[in-house]
């Protein structure tokens, strides 16, 4: 995409780097889209790769180069684990193709502050997939705060909980994965729904599982309270085994009332028996849960990148959410609240 | 009570006729009653009188003449066999007693015709039992739409399963229980919430309980479909036999909206476990939900006599209702619908 | 299609007839469907059928004739207006298409019976287009009874009210529309639900509407009884005025307990304020609540013609139905119930 | 009563000593209760104090020296400002009566551990009024916990929300009645329904109402995270402004599942209009929504009485609420978490 912005009537050629979990997903939705179209599928794994874009009549790569040579990509899908995502933000850039990032952006704020510095330079279209933002039902909490329906927002509580632990191998890839990889989505949801910043943090963290289901004994549960800058409270906990299912509320208390996000469910079936009334379980994990908004999050990337204008969710929205993460771990370790800046990150970090 | 209405400041006197099932709730709430007392407990059954007077503090008797005789005795509650009301009803009235009658009045329409004037003679206030008017959620059902909060009332669906059936000794006193026992009090409600009368009956009825538990083949399973002088259609339906417990709705739909009664629940729990979310199972009967309308019945009884205002419930109201349910029935059994005449009786009756 | 059921791995091609109101649904379903094409757009309508036809990249026509000629054609959608069904069944039938056609499949007997003789001689595939029969929640309910879990079903109740009535040029085409329009489909999905045949119907109906909004004073109220053949009873409702969305309701009671198919909602969203607990009104209307359901239903039929196995909804589905909702209608007109043959047609018929 | 735990058959005496906001309640419980009766309404304002014992049939005084001295009196209940709880128990102990104390036991932790050790010295009954343990709702959680439904806890969640603050003059009397007055309550839900004691406890505030509604500028809306001795994690917050009525949750997540209790609605009505469905508001506040509670709190403590046993709530459990209460200020005020000893107060305390 020689211009960004100025995409005309074409098609919008994707390269997706990552086909494990999440990336057959993203390729789906490429596919399905009316605008889109998936060119490139890359992964270390050559037949998983090759698995993914032959079922999307794409070509496969166990190297990004080529496709980043493509001058026919537009833009770049990156699912891979955590820690490889930024020297592919910078090549992706450096190739001028647009980015979509899966959270986290890194593990680390280093690699973060340099990509937002190559991203500025190259003007590069850039988005994190806080997939939560694009869910209707949160969307819909956000618009009503946003119509003031509850006044001056007081506290907001999020629950959010996994049925199962991430598998041994990514896990051991972060040191609180709780934070960095589940919580950071409610870090981010933190500072959408309220449009605020926080400005501490103070974390717990505790271990429930046993080491056959943790085996690295990361914290598999987690409790946050964070201090908002216009002095919101702000609650968020969460588990790696929610028994019932992927379970994921947001609360949003305030001077006027309260709303609710709940969880959908599979079925409206209300069963009645001798033993009680009984619904569904919850839908089991976040692609059950979110599906939709994976839809929706690529097709926002898709009309930013056709009209030009910037993504919604920015490399500083990544930067904020790793920095709350970051400071939940060490609050976490330290056991003493972390103080954070509500402003713009200094000229020396 | 020498006059009705001008009792003063002593409490009401009661003698209860009928020491059976839903004897002793009367019992108990003329004894929790600030302003009530009960002096007499009569039934057949010499030992069950006493066990119930002794409870309370009053006299038994296998016959209510004595009580009956008894200067003190301001009201009798009658709750024996649907047959052996109107004699006592009459007794009572030329006693000079005022009555509260368990529904049905009778199972023939001529004794009841017969007590109407016997009271309408003998002045004596009466009150028919029809709890389900003093549920606190169908009375603010009630209230709702003497509020216009759905406009014209356009259909009314009434929901009316027992848990189980009744004890073959008591339903084998009645051809049709499923219409005289169980819906007659849908009937009534029908009546009250539209403030109207039904014009048309239509009723078909099954046997779905095998002879074990339904030994003399009373139909155990009905619906109907009344049709109201103001035009609005009402559907009921009943079973005697609802795995879940006493299950007891009402949905009200007019031109603005739809209002639903529904069951209230034991405790407000939700469990989640991993076959899906569960609540308690319905309360199990009507003495377990309509425990607050079996008190606010006789308060509202109470309240009538020391006022000296006619009881809210009267003989025409239990005249009406018996009207409708004998003319189920004769449409279960012949298969067609019957017409039912919204006025007032004919002289001739 | 040469030979039903041998399509191999090519797309279904479609002919679409019908672009007014529910055309357009089908039309997008085919497009988006990944094994069926649509090739043609009919009405008389030169207008809209060029524009649904744009759209997709179809051809249009004012008549099916070249349409059925296009020897790429494998199948018809027919949602025309009623009337205009059985012919075009026919000429799709002679012409060798496979037949995808809306409910009702015509407003009389006769055409209908002519149709199921036609596509008999013919072999043609046929689907009637009862879509509840797809919605994921009605399906998961219908599961759930397969499985035993009610036991012997012994009362059915479903809800069945639209939010507005049809336009009254559509309303003009049947003398009962909510018998033949609405209920029909609560009439297949009792036959469906139950795995049986109605043997009797009771039908009362009332006008509620005002002349402004109901011109042609059709019924815009009704309640049914049915009994059907193993003895089981159902209560149908209906009305043209839901003032809160399109309510969809159906309730199973058996031996064993209850299962309800409630209404799925917008969104999940609780709001707690000064005046009570709000959710959302109802999803709108059909096109809405049932968007699945025609996806669902076109991808059975697709899935029918690739296997060249038999449409799961057939000819004597929509007959049935239609028996039922003329039932209906007579009774409604009589007074009186109407018996219904549970067994197949009479050779006279 | 001359020795605790032999009064035979006669009717407990009570004192009551306050006749403000929540005495009445106590004293109308009293008398409802058939084996208790109300002697004494003692109330620095002399006028109150007549109101409540006229009603009752009661003596009324001043002060609570008659009372005391009164052989027959049995027990006394205190609900005055905290802070005149310890002399008033110190008393009733010194004066052989049996004590119900409203919580919190005192403000300060010397004056609780001064009484005691003059109940221990005295042998008193001496019971705590945390209430919220006899809601049918919360009971039926603990037993469900207990019976190991959601098998080892790993997190509890309580909201504890007011519907409007505390009167200015009651409020003044504490510093952070938000902890004191309010979350004391959860404190003590929180060792009773994990059976566990806090090692540690996080606090933050805020002050979001105006100064119109809080004039001494208490914090009044609060979020705790709390960690057990045995690793569960526990989040509590609270608000003196919740516009949709009391709400008071509690959500007990554990390894094998989840249970909520949930607020019980005033009614069961569902009101679907065009603007949506709507539920009733909650029960307005506390004296609503835990009637029940109060009714059967001071059941506990009568039969604890008769019988003669340890009633169910003791000192022990007032200390340790008021220690977390200390503690949860000193973190708001200090910005740092504070640690508190699972064990026994030390000797040196």
């Amino acid at each position: 995409m020689q211009a960004h912005g100025s995409s005309g009537s074409r098609a919008i050629n994707f390269c997706l780097v990552g086909a494990g979990f999440i990336g057959p997903v993203h390729a789906a939705n490429v596919t399905a889209h009316p605008r889109a179209r998936l060119r490139w599928v890359v992964d270390l794994n050559a037949e998983a790769a090759r698995r993914v874009a032959t079922k999307h009549g794409a070509q496969s790569a166990t190297s990004a180069d080529a496709a980043l040579a493509d001058a026919a990509v537009d833009a770049v899908i990156i699912c891979t684990p955590p820690r490889t995502h930024a020297p592919l933000i910078a090549a992706a850039a450096r190739a001028g193709k647009a980015v979509f990032c899966e959270k986290p952006v890194d593990l680390d704020m280093k690699p973060v502050m340099d990509c937002a510095k190559i991203l500025a330079a190259t003007r590069t279209p850039f988005f994190v997939g806080f997939n939560r933002r694009f869910d209707p039902n949160h969307r819909a909490l956000f618009d009503a705060m946003g119509n003031g329906e509850i006044g001056r927002p007081e506290m907001l509580i999020l629950s959010s909980r996994d049925p199962e632990i991430a598998p041994p191998d990514y896990i051991a890839t972060m040191s609180h994965a709780i934070f960095y990889d589940t919580m950071i989505h409610d870090f981010d949801m933190a500072r959408w729904l309220l449009q605020d910043e926080p400005v501490e943090i103070f974390a717990r963290t505790a271990r429930m599982l046993d080491a056959k289901d943790n085996p690295h004994r990361t914290p598999d549960t987690a409790m946050v309270i964070l201090r908002m800058a216009r002095g919101a409270l702000v609650h968020v906990n969460a588990s790696f085994r929610a028994a019932y299912g992927y379970d994921q509320r947001i609360e949003a208390f305030g001077e006027k009332g309260m709303i609710v996000s709940r969880n959908p469910q599979p079925t409206t079936l209300e069963r009645y028996g001798a033993d009680g009334i009984r619904q569904d379980r919850l839908l089991h994990f976040f692609v059950d849960r979110y599906a939709d908004s994976y839809v929706r999050e690529l097709d926002a990337f898709v009309q930013a990148l056709e009209r030009g204008t910037v993504p919604s969710i920015g490399i500083e929205d990544g930067r904020r959410a790793l920095m709350i993460a970051e400071a939940a771990m060490r609050s976490a370790e330290s056991g003493a609240p972390i103080r954070l800046a509500p402003g713009p990150p200094q000229p020396s970090d």
